[in-house]
């Protein structure tokens, strides 16, 4: 506990990663300490530390380690142990050895003078046998750790991502635990909440809680741990590693018995960073054109610069569209231009649809005609192996500062403005989703799946191979536009986990962002490094950080089209009361198992409700929630049950299970239901409802009826409209708007 | 492990649950053993057993355990203690004291005889002191049991399920599994197999075959002990409970430390049985009937029985039909009887169409006509809360060997007789798939969801309040019936576990058995608890007992429905090796992490295949699994690419991955690959293949017409497809047809 100690009264970091006025200096001071200790230990040429040099960092950062000394000879190593009074543990102190264990160079619980000496002779001769030729420093002095039944193991760690950087990593010690990947991610830095809410985020953390009667252990020490090895990382990025293993937890406090330090050989390359008013200045020329150059537009059915030309006009693009193409005059009735740089006036974007050999040049007038955005459709870059063309092209973008989108991409869809720079069809139900994909194909599956359910779109952007523009850029974008409430985005890597996960953190408290990450599993990482050349991270910790940055992540592409379509249809809920009103016992019974399974919680209905609700229901109905009005009810029921619960205010949101009669049909159920929403609405009173309709075929109709009216019903299914319901009070808890979570933009990322 | 060695001379247990002819007399002698023991606590008005007594039932079985004696003075604790030497446990001995623990009755580790003599006085001097009253029998001293990193702590246990019977569990021991829940159930018996399949089931399995360089524990040991606890239990049905807990397992053998019997207070009551051959004989009468009373039948329309007798005619039975009413003379122009004994000839079926307060006098005339079926579709008996009105029906059904579907039913529909025993809708699409449904919501569901992808159904049965017939018996006949290849049940309990299983093990050999069961989760449990008086029986139990019976479990209903539609289409699998061809990298991508999410695995491709594929893609596209034929392709390179992975017969099944372009529309890559799919099955070679169509809206008339043609493929979702192959893969393992599963078909229940 003395290191603790020690760096309180040098001036704690403070959660939000500044300093207090009084510990600034004292903290200088600290940095400059570590500095000097990893400037020599590089000077050595080592990239990994001694237990001492480990322990400076500690102390200089309040890791709590035992009490420890360095024994140059036996007497001190019997000096220290006397000092530090009970057992003590003996290591071997070389910079030449790193795996202490295996060499015999650690002794355990000794004590007493004699087997100091002893073990002090012991540890060095296995030593000097395990690596004779190694340097020993000597012997490292330990006070024993806390052990017993309220002792527990854990582990607290650092390392380097190579799509998010600096990761602060927590979970329980052991094998069992090595075996079960029970572990957690975050970015580095956290402050205390975060570190906090790692300890909750492991499966086992009832174990810290304390189980069996045992006491729980240390959470604002142990917390403290896992936000000082966070801190120490950010501090200096030439650390890589950083592994604190095991801590020992107690209820009193958190030890780290063994610190490994690992120093970083080389940089990751910087890329040329563009500021947000600058990435929101070419976005919007980019979405809102008024002026769009096609290079590379074409008069012959079957070219991708012909269908580029079509979409655009049939479209009904407003603004300016001009063709380029050195070999004609006119392209569909309009003049075409033998460069871009013969177009007159202000370009916005230039779509790229000619071979990939004759990119650079034509974006080198780009750039010299001062376009801001190159919309780059051709294939045969990174992804055929042609990494150095696609090189060319990025160095020729940062030099002028043109942002380019793809290249190996079917274009883009701004819907808003009758935009389709693709060569697929035009897309023209306008709404409130923007939808980006990194793959053509999954691109194709969203325009589909877009036109068979009427799903009203913002935008369509494909990715590609971002050599450039990527799902950072566009959500800067998205979160600004008044027209997009939502934006799914299909991705397989990142190129900047840390910029996005800022984006990301800047958007959520406006609108709901998903995520589908493919290459989840290693097969699926597999075929992405084949497929774009993208290495995969580590879905663990993909998985931690995107829910760190209040992302929705879709489990698969059905969910993220469905989430895209449904969210915006949805207000936000209120508060955490379901209630699921149901025709059918046997769909409230599933709806349940989906509430369950979806991370939501049944209302407890107050008694005054529930026999509120009973006055609507036969006397054999089921009591509580599910409120089961049985099958042969009128509409009347319904309708006066859906009324109890949008009028109680300690409703919060609806589940809809319908059942098909004769007395009821499919519409005029959803016509019902559709008239008291509104009428709600009209007063004030929004909530989010979903409905799954059991019955004959008809209730398709109904459901795109409700849909179209601001219930979200699915036919045939009792998963997916509480799935919807799920991912939107997830999004509603990231965005702070409920209790039980927390708010992801208020917090720095620096 | 003398306690092993002596039960091998009495005469081991078979792995069939028979006992060889030699240990016949023996096995007998231990029978009776036991049951003296048994009968001796019963007497005693017990019902949990003294340790020494749980030895006594652990030796008779083999169960092994630590050398142990009781001492009833001090000096014979002193004389057992030198006879095991090295270290010993003292434990008390009381039938009154249950928690030793607690009571300060429990010393570990004692050596020497002055200890010894100490820890006896002090445990019965602490046992006194915690239960004045208590009646001390002794101290039990016990070998001390193995310790050390190779020493793994598991719990051995048989418990007395309500669904289920009896019921053995394995897992971990030790705090972090009681907190992560790691545990795996089975019917007991267990064979030998079935007992190491235990071994594998938890999470934590690879524990058991050591980690970071520890040795495994004795495998053959442990399997030993499941499989000899779950004999126990199902010899002696009144032992409600048994718990070795711990087991210590080490490389040499496994210890149980502890064993805890616990006798039942009540036997469960016995409903009648019927044997296959009558179960068989009148559910041919039910689903190929050729005569049908409807009783209650009515020219009103809205009434149940003009809707049922309307769906008859409608329907075009062509058996006969009599409508039943006292108060008409012809119904829909057919002579109407005052009574089902008025009825001429013999009839199969009475559908009931009456108020739930006459049926029981209508049941006793179809039992006086000799009826071997009673629909029974009012509501009105244990779901209103008439529990005794529904054991007058069953008395009545059982007195007179009717069987009764129902009550609180839809009815029934056997398509192949183009029988509409139903208020609902005619249904007509005949094919190959049974659906079952507890709920007549979910019935509903079933009816729209197979009319709007065009199902082919032969059967759809409401089972509702299953006062009667019920999963088991539809299993068994649709298990025989030729028209079926393939079943799917929604259920929220099961009457009898064990005839389920049974019927299950009996039918997945030849047909696939797909479950939803609803209410896993406790919030579904209470909706299914309000619904229909079902009392859920433990998620878990249910989930590896269904596993362990073969059948195929969906997660939701929309997979329900999924399956039961896809499974008939795509023939078995003959092997492992899945390979994946996709024209779009994305796809590709997102298909490989449903590969591994559905328990799949992707062909490493032989380098000669590689090459042969390679032929038809261009020169970048990527080596291996998938096999990426990029987008821009011509139908000509599916086409080959498809022919390859047909032809080559180390290749077992396909996933195809469709990406929309010009250069192959969706119907033309649905023609070529139906087309080709049909010319190999013409020349004997048929496997699986699915499909995911990414595309504009044009896909969903290509999945229709793949799907029709034997492809299982659809639209925007990567999932679908690659879920339903898993299921047929599931299927095809517990059917025997793969390695790496086992037959379940084989195994005698008894």
């Amino acid at each position: 506990m003395s290191a603790q100690d020690e760096v309180s009264a040098e001036g704690r970091v403070s959660a939000e990663g500044g300093v207090s006025p009084e510990g600034r200096a004292s903290s200088e001071a600290r940095l400059a300490r570590v500095r000097t200790l990893l400037d020599s230990v590089r000077a050595d040429g080592r990239t990994s530390l001694t237990a001492p040099e480990g322990k400076v960092l500690a102390d200089a950062y309040g890791i709590a380690v035992p009490g420890e000394e360095l024994a140059r000879d036996v007497d001190e190593a019997v000096a220290h142990a006397a000092h530090f009074g009970g057992r003590v543990v003996l290591k071997i102190v070389s910079p030449d050895i790193l795996h202490k264990t295996d060499a015999g160079g650690v002794i355990v619980g000794v004590q007493g003078a004699e087997d100091v000496r002893e073990a002090f002779h012991r540890i060095v001769a296995n030593a000097r046998a395990y690596a004779p030729g190694a340097r020993v420093d000597g012997v490292q002095v330990q006070e024993l750790l806390p052990s017993g039944p309220a002792a527990q193991e854990v582990i607290v760690g650092a390392v380097t991502d190579p799509t998010f950087g600096k990761v602060v990593a927590f979970g329980l010690g052991g094998v069992l635990v090595e075996v079960l990947k029970d572990i957690t991610f975050r970015l580095a830095p956290v402050d205390t909440d975060e570190a906090q809410s790692m300890l909750d985020s492991i499966r086992a953390a009832e174990i810290l809680r304390g189980v069996r009667g045992a006491e729980g252990v240390d959470r604002r020490a142990l917390a403290e741990q896992i936000r000082r090895v966070s801190q120490l990382v950010t501090d200096f990025p030439e650390i890589a590693e950083v592994d604190l293993n095991p801590v020992i937890a107690t209820p009193e406090g958190a030890l780290a018995a063994d610190i490994r330090v690992i120093l970083a050989t080389e940089q990751p390359k910087q890329r040329r960073t563009y500021t947000r008013a600058e990435i929101l200045a070419s976005m919007r020329r980019l979405m809102q054109p008024r002026s769009v150059a096609v290079v590379g537009a074409s008069n012959e059915p079957g070219k991708i610069g012909n269908s580029v030309m079509r979409n655009l006009v049939d479209g009904g693009f407003s603004g300016e569209i001009h063709p380029v193409n050195p070999r004609a005059d006119d392209i569909l009735g309009r003049k075409a231009y033998k460069s871009v740089t013969d177009v007159p006036g202000e370009v916005d974007v230039a779509v790229f649809a000619i071979p990939a050999k004759f990119v650079a040049a034509a974006l080198e007038e780009v750039g010299r005609k001062g376009i801001p955005n190159a919309v780059l459709i051709p294939s045969g870059f990174a992804e055929t192996g042609e990494q150095a063309l696609q090189d060319e092209i990025v160095a020729i973008g940062e030099r002028h500062g043109v942002r380019l989108l793809g290249p190996n991409i079917y274009g883009y869809y701004s819907t808003w403005q009758d935009l389709c720079a693709t060569f697929c069809t035009p897309y023209d139900v306008k709404g409130p989703v923007a939808l980006t994909s990194q793959s053509g194909g999954i691109g194709m599956a969203i325009l589909g799946f877009a036109r068979a359910t009427k799903t009203g779109v913002s935008a369509i952007v494909g990715l590609g191979n971002k050599s450039d523009l990527d799902e950072d850029d566009l959500l800067t974008w998205f979160g600004e536009d008044p027209n997009t409430q939502c934006i799914a985005m299909h991705l397989e890597d990142l190129k900047d986990g840390r910029a996005f996960v800022e984006a990301a953190r800047a958007t959520v408290p406006k609108k709901p962002v998903v995520v589908l990450k493919a290459g989840r599993t290693a097969a699926g990482a597999r075929a992405a490094g084949s497929h774009t050349g993208a290495l995969a991270g580590d879905d663990a910790v993909y998985d931690d950080i995107l829910r760190q940055a209040g992302v929705i992540r879709a489990p698969g592409l059905n969910e993220m089209l469905e989430y895209a379509r449904a969210l915006p249809v949805l207000p936000a809920p209120k508060g955490d009361n379901i209630v699921i009103i149901t025709g059918a016992g046997g769909s409230g019974v599933l709806l349940s198992d989906a509430v369950t399974d979806n991370g939501l919680e049944l209302m407890e209905i107050p008694a005054d409700l529930d026999a509120a609700f009973r006055k609507f229901i036969p006397p054999f109905g089921a009591a509580g929630n599910p409120v089961d009005i049985t099958g042969g009810e009128p509409p009347s029921t319904y309708e006066a049950t859906i009324r109890l619960g949008l009028e109680d205010p300690r409703v919060h949101a609806l589940v809809l299970g319908y059942w098909h009669t004769i007395v009821t049909p499919p519409m005029v159920f959803a016509e019902l239901t559709a008239r008291v929403i509104a009428e709600f609405r009209e007063r004030g009173i929004d909530k989010p409802v979903v409905a799954s309709l059991a019955g004959d075929i008809e209730v398709e109709e109904a459901c795109q009826y409700l849909f179209e009216r601001g219930v979200v019903a699915y036919p045939y299914t009792t998963e997916k409209p509480v799935a919807v319901l799920g991912a939107k009070y997830r999004w509603a808890r990231a965005a702070g708007l409920l209790g039980g979570g927390r708010p992801v933009g208020g917090q720095s990322m620096t």
